[in-house]
């Protein structure tokens, strides 16, 4: 912090808060948030009756509950005095720092992500091994899909089995569940719907949940009934763009060379104005975080970082195909965390 | 927005979007912002290849999509270059507030809320309507409860049946689902863990869902066999609380007097410490939105409100007892929106 010139740090919902803490506050309009000065122990200002969900850590930070009627924001203001320079998480409400920011005129506020993200995004042996159980908890889950009945169901129906599989496979929540069948396929994130899945549907299923806090990410693409040639091709090309991206990810590669080295597999085989997204998100805490595999993004791979390899191609009209692994990277290249079979799913 | 002094409002992430343009963003890292002029049709900026899932109004808003190597905040910039007051939605990541405070660096931002809050407080017949059906929606869930046998399983284990029965009855997902057991119900915002529910043990369970965006939330008690007389006294006191607020409930009434109607109870029975959180919050396209009933909010109940009326007796180290339906005002009074009965609902 010193080093980066900050001087406190105000972090509230999402990941920075249980990163520090272990604490994951809900994303509600009763204001939580950490104050990290630079040389003192921090701070957690939290509602008085969400208190008993918390365990201080003497010496680390302590617990500063207000009622429903104090105002919370002159509780933070106030331990912020003798701060100047203010680093608030990245996913805080606007409205708390609109009011942060009124009633601490003097203070510059910047993003925390600068300092914290960089932190974050290399986990350490227990958090990978955090990531590791989610990524086997989610292959868990292809493997019951490979039994389950696609046809005849919606999107939505299936969607909320798959979301109680992977709470059944031992995450403590599920996060998202993506199923997006036939033409629903060519929009990447699709929300499920009241299509009903039919033989001759391609099925883009994306799903992940949280396990001690540590989210899965996993997509693998069925079929309902035996796929044709095309949906064949189009998978094959994606199953080798994955590996290209695979193979291409290791320690002082730069980000952008993993989104490169799966795109040129895509185009090669003509599909390339096809693959619409970046190539794959760092995970950990949230769902998506740094590292990004972008074009444009030359940050170096290090050791520790895990992140999805995830290109797809996707028909309008027709339908998509999307094929998604997490990897963490190690010291000489990476380990995959999945390992369900990466082939096209045929299901009835 | 002229009689507030807003030339332009920022809107992202959460309920203000859908309350728009009837599209919900999901919270994530690409930035998905609605730029709504004072004086011209609004502009809704979201990645590329998001834009399917969206549907655009001529004449009321268009799309501005942003390929995964653009920066979307140098777009919104751009489109607010005219606008020197800018009103951001009260859920915005900071991240992005920081990012345009930075590039607009001559406007003047506050909170949106101030505005878009008063619109969306009184709901209209369509909005109402999905409260009515989300709320018989939760209705079924509780009677589905009242076969559900509690007894053997974990708290999580029940919340992903009842997130499940939620999707079931209707609702386009689960928000959210609290089982306190035993000691835990002495904590309101518990998070449903491992704990093995027992015979003998006082159950808070408390949930909701999502329907057509408008959410319904309702709490019951359950107690897993025959309820002792403590247990049974203190659920009489808070279904007599219960009553009050919903009585003092109706068009004039300051907000702050259904908090009090419902504390008297509580008070008047000697558990008036144990009741540790205001007495509810409005509800529609957010879990939690304005109107807030809690002292110090004397804004007048107007018709179209819709809220919770939700007191609670938390004795910590045995258990805890919670009733929560939702109300809409009405010219005259309130409808209630949940009809599952009110009594201590006894279960195996």
């Amino acid at each position: 912090m010193t080093a980066r010139g900050v001087d406190a740090l105000l972090l509230s919902v999402g990941a920075d808060l249980p990163y520090f803490t272990g604490y994951r506050a809900m994303p509600l309009e009763r204001l939580t948030m950490l104050v990290l000065p630079v040389d003192a122990p921090a701070t957690l200002v939290l509602p008085a009756f969400e208190a008993p969900r918390v365990t201080p850590l003497p010496g680390v930070f302590s617990l500063e509950p207000w009622e429903e009627t104090d105002d919370p924001l002159s509780l933070v203001a106030g331990l912020c005095r003798s701060a100047r320079r203010l680093g608030v998480g990245d996913t805080t409400w606007s409205v708390f720092l609109l009011g942060l920011q009124s009633s601490l005129a003097g203070a510059e506020f910047s993003a925390a992500s600068a300092l914290v993200g960089e932190l974050r995004r290399r986990k350490d042996a227990g958090e990978a091994d955090l990531l590791r159980q989610a990524g086997a908890a989610a292959d868990r889950v292809v493997a019951r899909l490979d039994h389950t009945r696609f046809a005849g169901k919606t999107e939505r129906e299936l969607a909320a089995e798959i979301a109680a599989m992977v709470v059944a496979e031992g995450h403590e929540s599920a996060a998202f569940s993506i199923v997006a069948s036939g033409p629903n396929g060519a929009s990447p994130h699709h929300e499920a719907g009241s299509r009903v899945i039919s033989p001759g549907d391609a099925v883009v299923v994306d799903f992940g949940g949280r396990l001690h806090g540590y989210h899965s990410d996993i997509t693998r693409t069925f079929f309902v009934g035996d796929p044709p040639a095309r949906v064949r091709k189009v998978h094959a090309v994606v199953a080798a763009a994955q590996e290209a991206g695979v193979a291409a990810s290791g320690p002082g590669v730069p980000a952008q060379e993993v989104d490169r080295a799966a795109r040129r597999v895509i185009a090669a085989a003509g599909f390339g104005s096809h693959f619409t997204h970046r190539t794959g998100h760092g995970i950990g805490l949230e769902e998506h975080e740094a590292p990004y595999l972008v074009e444009g993004n030359a940050v170096p791979l290090e050791p520790g970082m895990a992140f999805s390899v995830e290109p797809g191609v996707y028909l309008p009209g027709e339908f998509g195909v999307r094929l998604e692994d997490i990897v963490l990277v190690t010291g000489g290249g990476v380990e995959r965390l999945n390992g369900a079979p990466r082939h096209l799913h045929s299901v009835d």
